[in-house]
């Protein structure tokens, strides 16, 4: 609408600006040194609720990092959105490979690069300033309620507390997250599914102490060697996962499905040369798509053990330790699978090591119905500011709360992410393109419009 | 003899001070943040050679860390010992492990704990202190060459040059070393070989950039999985090596052979206790002195990649790392298997991920000859101190300039240790028994009498 797009030409600098500010809080949830940041971060975004025209917002604490709840209510008729992000970024590092701070932004190209300007910040704060838009030009259509929390990427560990404890103020009708990419400007896109994930840590003791590898090697097992076996013999000659258990409940897709599936626009020549990868690799029997979108996967995230300083250290060390993590499709159970990995890695392990399995935070993955009037409204609103159509994807990533939207609030939600894949999310030199920031912006007040409208 | 003991039981506090004092200097060669403490201890090796009685101390430069050289001509016409040691030592990480500082040398239950105790400054200087026992007693039997290196724990590169360079100074009959261990105070040993070593760095490289697992995990290779894969491989179903003609030059050993070799008091049992093991690893077919006395192995000496911090990062990483070693038994060259693990590890790489393999430095192995005069006066030597016959043993550690003496300067050596398997050598609490210490300084002008005496 022409006041929209008024509204957004006056004030674009200042809404790139009040993102930057946002960007330079270094609010990593994962690292404790950084608890006063993301403290910090949690009151920033307060006040931008505020300023944009929230009647109240309020800073929620929980045991771990607070959760931010703003709401703007005009008429106890019109449809509630929830509109849900998070304001804590992963870790920086490798610092070394970032071309600039990662919470010094600077816009090169078009695109800004901080830590968080795409995930999430730079797409949750579209949601804010389309707030401002909507409210500044008397356009509001629904009641608007944000959950901005500060854990989501430590497994929003708190969170599922949070929404039991306050079902009646996050009443709703939908929610609306945008922490997910579409395929290009030019092939706007909806996901209409998220992966799970069961995130493990293992640890590995052989000897009670780290030996001399001159003294010992050959007569004692090495924990690292072991763990290395360990790991290998977790995926078959076909990358099949080894887990006993871990597809029975996973889905075979309809050749319908695939074919839809497949339909989205994508080369793999272009993808592996953006990897620098001479060939893909994959579950055998399906395509890079059917991979990240449709299957189960298992990663080792990190690993460590024994002497990795500078030179040489001859070391038979007593400890070596991964994490792993599997991402899983719907049906599977992240706590399912985990038990089922815990149960099958401590299976695997040789009587002259001892292991440990831990799990981190896991999430469960999700479906969102495309014949909804929510899914509808979203695809109508990005009709409207991109001239056309979404293609339905499904997504590789996990946001773990969805599920628990459903589970706990009984609410649907709508995955109308504005990301690119390319946007380096949890990679150093993560950007966001001004570009993209701002057609979500303009995006939003649509989405509104159209849900308020096709409720009726 | 009676004047030696006097003397020692006169002098024996200060013999323990100055060695303290030696080991308060963190000399890690490793690491060059350490290079001037390095330096430092250079200056202090030398300084105690004069005070022990050399005529002539000097700091020899080098391209890398000093060698200390120092000498004590009493006679042309007498055998002449050239004393070897180092006075670098292995870093201390993971320093949380100590009970106490690695720098800061404690007495406890008789045993002198410090980074170094054993491994070599302990060893090294009882070869000092017994210089200054013959010296002030006037009981010198040979004439003594010490050459104590700083840069034996990072593979002695640029002693070979040294050795090459110094035929004439360096000229003697006999190579004296104390940088090994015996089986117990109450079985002295000597041993009678050591292993050789090949030491590589290799890098597996997948994607050029870390990567959100959510998004890319199936479709791109992980380079931990497969650095994992391809370090299983290495081993197979026995634990023998899989590397192409890994063992072509390594000797069957006689029955003969065996017996003698297991014929030395080991216990299994508390072999595993003190490890804290159910049960031991190793070849198939053969025992653990055998298997750590005469069998070349494979050992991960550490491994990094991916998120290794506080909490759970979903990254697919761009790069894994590992330090691999493998000890080499006679014949084997440290060049030809450095080039054979290159060659089959790159042969072994997925085209979907590009491989890095560097050497570190390497060493070969060695056999001690029992039948020589030399072999013969330590063993009378230890006769006297200890008053038992010295066990032979096959060693399974390396010091890769024994090799170099023989080629370079075409002298025999006598690896005459008194350290204990316990010690913790290159492991955090690494000790050396007071005990041992004053053993060695008592056992060592025995050998220079024997030695001189057996040279007639």
């Amino acid at each position: 609408m022409q006041v929209w797009n008024d509204y957004l030409s006056q004030n674009k600098q200042r809404f790139l600006d009040e993102l930057l500010d946002l960007l330079r809080i270094p609010s990593v949830s994962a690292d404790s040194k950084y608890k006063n940041d993301v403290a910090r971060c949690a009151e920033a975004v307060k006040e931008n609720l505020l300023k944009a025209g929230c009647d109240k917002a309020e800073i929620c604490p929980t045991e771990g990092h607070p959760i931010v709840y703003g709401e703007k209510i005009i008429d106890a008729s019109l449809p509630t959105v929830l509109v849900y992000g998070h304001y804590d970024v992963q870790p920086a590092d490798p610092l070394e490979l970032w071309h600039s701070g990662p919470f010094e932004p600077v816009i090169k190209d078009g695109k800004i690069f901080a830590r968080g300007a795409c995930d999430d910040k730079g797409q949750m704060f579209m949601h804010v300033k389309a707030l401002e838009v909507m409210v500044k030009t008397n356009t509001l259509a629904c009641n608007v309620k944000f959950m901005i929390e500060g854990e989501e990427e430590v497994g929003s560990s708190n969170l599922g507390k949070f929404l039991a404890s306050n079902v009646e103020k996050l009443k709703a009708d939908i929610v609306l997250v945008s922490d997910t990419s579409m395929i290009s400007m030019e092939h706007p896109s909806l996901e209409t599914g998220l992966r799970g994930l069961a995130y493990m840590e293992v640890e590995v003791t052989g000897p009670n102490r780290d030996l001399h590898s001159g003294v010992y090697g050959g007569a004692v097992a090495n924990p690292i060697n072991i763990l290395c076996k360990m790991i290998a013999s977790l995926h078959d000659e076909n990358n099949h996962i080894t887990i006993p258990g871990f597809y029975d409940k996973v889905d075979n897709l309809s050749d319908a499905d695939r074919t839809a599936l497949n339909a989205a626009p994508f080369n793999q020549k272009e993808y592996n040369e953006d990897l620098g990868v001479k060939s893909e690799w994959g579950e055998k029997g399906y395509t890079t798509l059917e991979r990240t979108g449709t299957r189960p996967t298992l990663d080792v995230n990190g690993i460590w053990g024994g002497y990795i300083g500078e030179g040489a250290k001859t070391v038979l060390p007593s400890k070596a330790n991964a994490k792993i993590s599997m991402r899983l499709v719907p049906h599977q159970s992240s706590e399912e699978i985990s038990a089922m990995f815990q149960k099958h890695f401590e299976s695997i392990a040789p009587d002259y090591v001892q292991v440990k399995v831990t799990a981190h935070h896991g999430g469960e993955p999700v479906v969102t119905p495309t014949d909804s009037v929510a899914y509808q409204a979203a695809a109508k609103a990005i009709k409207e500011s991109f001239g056309k159509d979404p293609i339905p994807t499904r997504g590789g990533g996990s946001i773990p709360i969805i599920a628990l939207f459903e589970k706990t609030l009984g609410l649907k939600t709508v995955l109308m992410g504005f990301g690119l894949d390319n946007d380096n999310i949890h990679s150093p030199n993560e950007k966001y393109d001004v570009a993209n920031y701002y057609k979500g912006i303009e995006t939003i007040p649509y989405f509104h419009k159209y849900f308020a409208e096709m409720s009726k």
